[in-house]
């Protein structure tokens, strides 16, 4: 089995831009995806499950049951907005050969309806809350690098774990390019500041408006799906080290 | 491999149950699949094998060896009586990845004899033994749970972890409706009072009339398979947690 | 790839039995099964490696390089013999998921050549040094247990681990009988005297007609290989527990 | 997936001799590969990756995103020199089933250009440096072992784990020879007197004309990647047990 993918819909896009916005540190990247989709109105059009993720049922407040699962909504760009793939979802695969079978999945998907641009998020742990988190990035190429950089961003000096990197990695090898942009945070919990500031430069960089005035709604909700997967934020530095995620490192 | 089935039969049923009835917290769903078998008189037709069951041989008292393994019986509805479908066995897969395997190759047979509908059955642990355990649920979908309070539990809030959880999760992407009912158990040995609340409620719900007068038997039988496997029942807390698998926790 | 045979001959056997003689505790199937080898003059006709065996090469006192790697061998019974395949190696799979893979493979091999019978050989650890060690054994049936415990063995109680417990309980499922005969050893070194009482018992069962008088040779070559592997024998108590495989429990 | 393999051109090679040069012990081989890469000019001719490689991107000086990558490059030999394929990479696979994958992923490629003779490079920890890195080695066949003492090696008592072990067990099962070639070294840094006294050998094995002058550039640029994998070199010896990989022990 390995991934299960279940398409709802075969969306027509026009050379969409993948955006990742998976669980991982301080949730940036998380919080700013769950935005997009509810601001944009994105449509949910693919399922995903796999073998690497937890095997648990999870419960929501109204008592129905919920799982592990990453999603793929699509945005049909309005005016001189890029088409979209938005990946959303309560879960990282839990080892590193199944973070490839996703990120492979993922990619297949995305390059079936034209994608050759992917865009990852996520945060980078600094010691002190800053009031407005610095960006930090790096790209499949020079170009693409000048691109990001343009957005006030530095260069990232060290490792981008999970999805965030793998994406960017494994669409090189397939010609995509692709930049990561991750935003200063303490990282113990979905830190919506943070999030602010990766979204208004993807904002700028895609030509999306998008109204950020209800960004911490999607930090509650982040922080619901959190609580019922047993992990209650705000967590303490030591509960997150016992029982961290590689991914949330 | 992976998983290896052994179908001795493709039974014919009607729109069948699938109950899940494998070793987990209290034994709860072991004792009760045990107690279904025997007292429907519901008939082997399927053996299941998994690369990521334990790799060892075990001896039951008469000398003879015995193996990890799952089993599938049926029972056709007499009466009122809906088909069933149920899951039995000494063991859980030892990985996520296993579990997911597993929870997959079952769904496949349901599916193929006709099955819409899940009930998977467990303990949840709690630090004192009542005269009456609770019953705690959650479900698929809203009328599924509606149904299931009605019987008198209440909602869950936290992880099912193991096959309880997977088999309404999995289940649910492949559009089949089900729900988790957990009794509150100590946990530590096979717990009779938690199978007795369970059983009454399923047999409620799929109006089945099963005497449960003999339950104490199935929780013997059951006993004796723990031993088997080098979990002498009752197992002191401390050890639990020693040698505790993911289903036990 | 997770197993790779390659088959140097593809013998005529008539219904051979298997017997299985890996590294485990004592290293009594080890030197059985080397001794039968060298006293049968048996042929190698398969070599099987495994992506779950250690991922190193060993020297060996010449100097040049040997790799993990299991054997098979075959002996054409003479006068009233049974023909036989024997397994022979220097490691067992590291993981679980492999075990089940490996033991797949072989009882295909087995089953191909016509076998229906499987006999597994190991120790059973005690804490003192038996002059003369006591077999204990567990078998497929009641009938093929009746047999085993007509040469002199008790009924184990307890788990069998590796493939000494796996190729007994995967055959079962085939349809093949066999039984499993473990000698008293306290397991720290190629123990001599667990491994004779084994192969006593072996030929006596078989009709084979062995002598046993260099069976000291065999114990010390398999001691050879254990250097090489980096385990050298004889093994304190400590030291063995904390490189321990679980099939050397 | 396990392996994807990206072939940028299919070479015609006579005989081509399969040089292993991925990081391990004191970076020997991968010191060793990356000069002669550089020095022979060898062109690039397939990129391997393995969902058992690191699941996290990394970063360059200059900031563009790199990952854990393995590469093929070949030279086709001039005068008397003998073809090669050169085996480079900034990773190993992180798992015992991985790098099995990953060796039969490289042998594959290599025999369908014709290579049936493999050369490992790497460390022999020792305590001390020395002034000059002894040789050790150890050959698939007798034969290939005199020659490969011929040129001042002494045989290796021991383990070599690794692609460097692993490429020549594996080759042998399909009939290819090959040798393992380790200099002393204490292990904790890019070692070049290591990666000289190798490369004399080497050199010397395959008629090669290679100016050593500049090795310590190849010392530089794998100490550039190892910072960017996270591993600051020099690392003192109580860091490196602490995250220390398999194939770096």
């Amino acid at each position: 089995m390995v991934c299960t993918v279940q398409m709802y819909e075969k969306p027509k896009l026009d050379r969409p831009v993948l955006i990742e916005g998976l669980p991982g540190i301080g949730f940036v990247a998380n919080i700013s995806a769950l935005h997009l989709i509810r601001e944009l109105d994105a449509k949910r059009f693919a399922e995903i499950r796999s073998s690497s993720f937890q095997d648990f049922a999870i419960t929501a407040k109204n008592g129905e049951a919920r799982f592990p699962i990453n999603e793929l909504y699509y945005h049909k760009g309005r005016m001189k907005e890029r088409d979209l793939i938005i990946l959303y979802g309560n879960t990282q695969a839990l080892t590193t050969f199944g973070q490839y079978e996703l990120s492979g999945q993922i990619l297949d998907i995305a390059q079936e309806l034209g994608c050759n641009y992917v865009i990852t998020l996520g945060g980078l742990r600094v010691r002190e809350r800053a009031n407005t988190p610095k960006l930090y990035c790096t790209a499949s190429d020079p170009q693409t690098l000048d691109k990001t950089l343009s957005l006030g961003a530095k260069k990232i000096r060290g490792q981008i774990f999970g999805l965030a990197g793998l994406l960017v990695g494994l669409g090189k090898l397939r010609g995509m390019r692709g930049f990561c942009l991750l935003a200063e945070t303490p990282g113990f919990y979905p830190d919506v500041s943070a999030a602010r500031e990766v979204l208004n430069a993807v904002c700028k960089v895609l030509n999306l408006e998008v109204d950020l005035s209800r960004l911490d709604v999607a930090a509650e909700a982040t922080r619901g799906i959190l609580e019922s997967f047993g992990m209650a934020p705000p967590l303490k530095e030591e509960e997150t080290k016992k029982s961290r995620l590689r991914w949330l490192i």
